[in-house]
């Protein structure tokens, strides 16, 4: 079923160059080889991509929200086969990749509803005022229109929600930009399975053939090229800090500088206040554990620090949280070579001064990994900024504090941040209010008394936050904001009714701003 | 009254290297001497902007926009000495400062009142669903919230509604922001006037005294350190690309990379279509003309390209230009540089090949200069982008097109644009609605029958565009959405209502969007 190309302008096209990909939980060779996108490959999809756009979005809303159906309906009808190669690809249990493609299904139809909704192109009239003095005042219409060709990167720890037809995809498609997938090389063929759904839907729907295009690669050429090519507007993008950022100046390098939206790392720090360990210290240590480990610890959002007030209620924690570590099995992570900057990390960690704490259980091989968590006072963590760096996986550091000065300290060194935690109980509100403010300006997302892990697509969410959480602190990739990430407004000054776009005529009736008050729209 | 220090925290500061000001009208020194403030001060500077950040962002909209009011009011009570000093900092007109002071003053109560109905903020709330399968969701709700300290270049061409209390400054005090100002070394005199305004208003509002800071300097120094100071969240600047993309540069290159808001330049096309030409082409002509020389062609609109069908209409067009122009006499550029970058770039055009045309009048010195106007062939304009480039000034090129199709061409290769108008009549409907696409993709604001000089502050205003016209396509710097340049989305997961911020409060009774549905608010 699988061919291993590339899709350009609705054709599936062959490299001479290929690549295998890799079982990681075996460390065998997937069939087919897939190809490897060369420069001139990369120019064909980003043409493709410009050559769709005028068309595409022209299209109603109502047309484009169809379409992003479609892709959800074609996706379904493929669940069992994208199930069982994701499964190959990426070693995650089935039911989190049904799970997972329910989220990705889910957020296209959530996409298309809020598309038609109207409310995300943020129209606005100003009436004309012909009698003012000194000088009439025009009528000036606006509206959010899109960026053009968008080019997106699939991440690997989510073969599906952020990767071929993901959030980043998914948002740009319901702004009307087109798009170019750079397929992640830890996922060729559930890629091109899904690829493979949204072809159908390009046909089925009669969208232009360049509206979506992937373009598979192995190495760094691929995606360099793509964020460099004078046609591409703007660049969504999941992955690592050291790649993500290299990509991030690329785009902003360029002759014309782009939009770059990169969430590139997070270690989600847990603050557990003293009344709350002190009530259920035990009960957060085993949640906390589950959360940490979930996924082998393979989620933006895992919960990589906890800081808390040394004591009773920390031991308490720290015991539940070693009872449920203890209980869980080596797991595979995504690749072999993602395993491999684990252990790097955990053995940096295991030797780092004034750090004390264990891999929990005994070794494993292959892709497989175990938990680990490390202890640190304030004070080492604070003067130790290697300390403070994302360990992909399963592991945490806990950050013992004397008191609630120094988990202030803490929060003022941290970087940015997805999440912030607080766990507290009504004792702790004037120490939560002490560190909201300061957290606030840490994490784009704040939790009471959960954990970070499940991100809710939701109107509210926010799924991003200061540098290095991601590259624009003002976007989210979650959320029907993601969508905002991709438009761009254009006023029409004077202009008349048959000359507008949808949604800003005279007697389009959609939701808008007039003279600074809202209309919610017929 | 005036002592040429830098105002940091509250305090007038004094630095041992100096500059003095300029009347490039006469060529002769200002006084007082001026600081030059180096990377200590500018350091202060935003320490004092950081201190002030979580007072001035806990704030209640309502006390900002008094604050903005106030500030509105003590520059209007200095009013007649700003006037005197701009005229003599800038040479322009004492009736165009006052205009532009009652822009600069009505921009902050436009800010002060969209503040305060809370639109901008994006509140939004996700009700819990605890029953959900297979797993509860819990409430989240966000909204915008400000970036921290802001960094504002004061622009030449408009000391007061592109300085030190303009767009930019209003906008991210409006947002939350406290502001460090590196003030234009053309008319620093004029800042510290306006400074002193609102020096008045913070004391008067009992506001943290690093909320506004004014850091002035001659070079390129201070401007740098102030943009890669890490205390420093985003940069609001409006000036040449040169300068403007240098300072990019830095801001995107940063540890941490920031938002950086630049209006860098425009040529500002217009499209004359035959209808119109024929109809009424000695009137556009005229109309042309005033645009163009209006405040010596110094705005960021000056319709400095015109595209149009050879033929008798354009005969009418260019006569009726030619006869106004003759007219105008010559007029002192904002300083002796712009002046002579102004000498240059009409020299270079007039040696360019296949390009006529001339400088209109008699040569003037010292830094007036005249208007020049150059003719060229699509088919030369399109073969040489250094046609392409703005001469910022009182200058034009007209492109004489063969036929609608080279038009397009024309309007296909043009960089980035704040604005891009069509002139035409019924008969151009066609012409105009297949113009529109391309033009949408190269400018912010489009403009039917009308000249682009002349920016009004209102909801629907776009004044930036695509690459070079603005450094973010996203954004811009006039009208209400300016504010949210500054602004950061932060959602709050499961929190109790004492710790979300003003707005977002379940009985706090402001609009925002509920599961998705839009609520006005009481």
């Amino acid at each position: 079923m699988l061919n291993g190309h590339h899709l350009v302008n609705g054709t599936w096209v062959a490299s001479e160059r290929t690549f295998a990909p890799l079982n990681p939980a075996t460390g065998e060779e997937l069939s087919p080889r897939v190809g490897d996108a060369d420069a001139a490959l990369v120019g064909k999809a980003a043409e493709a991509a410009e050559a769709a756009f005028a068309d595409y979005a022209a299209r109603p809303a109502s047309d484009r929200a169809a379409f992003l159906r479609r892709i959800a309906d074609e996706i379904e009808a493929r669940g069992a086969e994208i199930t069982e190669r994701a499964q190959q690809e990426s070693a995650l249990p089935a039911a989190r990749l049904e799970g997972e493609r329910g989220r990705t299904t889910g957020q296209l139809r959530f996409f298309a509803d809020w598309i038609e909704a109207g409310i995300c192109f943020d129209a606005r009239v100003d009436t004309a005022q012909p009698d003012r003095k000194p000088a009439p005042r025009p009528e000036i219409r606006s509206i959010l229109r899109p960026l053009g060709p968008v080019a997106v990167f699939g991440a690997s720890n989510f073969p599906l929600a952020f990767s071929t037809a993901g959030g980043d995809t998914a948002s740009a498609l319901a702004a009307g930009c087109p798009v170019v997938v750079k397929g992640h090389p830890a996922h060729p063929g559930t890629s091109e399975i899904v690829a493979q759904a949204i072809l159908v839907a390009i046909e089925a729907c009669g969208m232009p053939a360049g509206v979506f295009n992937l373009v598979q690669g192995s190495g760094h050429e691929a995606g360099g090229e793509l964020v460099r090519h004078p046609l591409i507007q703007a660049v969504g993008f999941t992955g690592s800090l050291r790649g993500g950022r290299a990509l991030f100046d690329m785009a902003v390098s360029r002759p014309q500088p782009i939009p770059f939206y990169g969430e590139l790392g997070s270690v989600n720090p847990v603050f557990a206040l003293p009344g709350a360990l002190g009530a259920r210290g035990a009960e957060l240590g085993a949640g906390w554990a589950q959360s940490l480990t979930m996924g082998v610890g393979q989620f933006c959002t895992n919960p990589g620090v906890v800081v808390a007030l040394e004591g009773a209620g920390l031991s308490d924690f720290l015991q539940a949280a070693d009872e449920a570590l203890t209980g869980v099995s080596a797991q595979s992570m995504l690749t072999g070579g993602i395993a491999k900057a684990y252990r790097a990390s955990v053995g940096r960690l295991t030797k780092a001064s004034g750090v004390t704490g264990r891999r929990i259980g005994e070794e494993a091989g292959g892709s497989a990994v175990l938990p680990a968590v490390f202890e640190v006072s304030a004070e080492t963590w604070l003067s130790d900024s290697s300390l403070h760096e994302e360990m992909f996986g399963p592991a945490a550091v806990v950050v013992r504090c004397k008191d609630t000065g120094e988990m202030a300290d803490v929060a003022r060194g941290l970087e940015g941040q997805l999440t912030a935690t607080v766990l507290m109980e009504d004792g702790d509100l004037d120490a939560a209010r002490a560190l909201v403010p300061v957290l606030e300006r840490k994490a784009g997302r704040l939790l009471r008394n959960g954990f970070s892990t499940g991100v809710e697509v939701s109107h509210a969410m926010m799924h991003g936050g200061p540098y290095p959480a991601s590259t624009d602190v003002r976007s989210t990739s979650v959320g029907s904001r993601a969508i905002d990430r991709f438009l761009r407004p254009v006023a029409y000054q004077n202009f008349l009714e048959e000359m507008l776009p949808e949604g800003l005529g005279g007697n389009d009736g959609g939701p808008r701003l007039v003279d600074g008050k809202a209309h919610s729209g017929t």
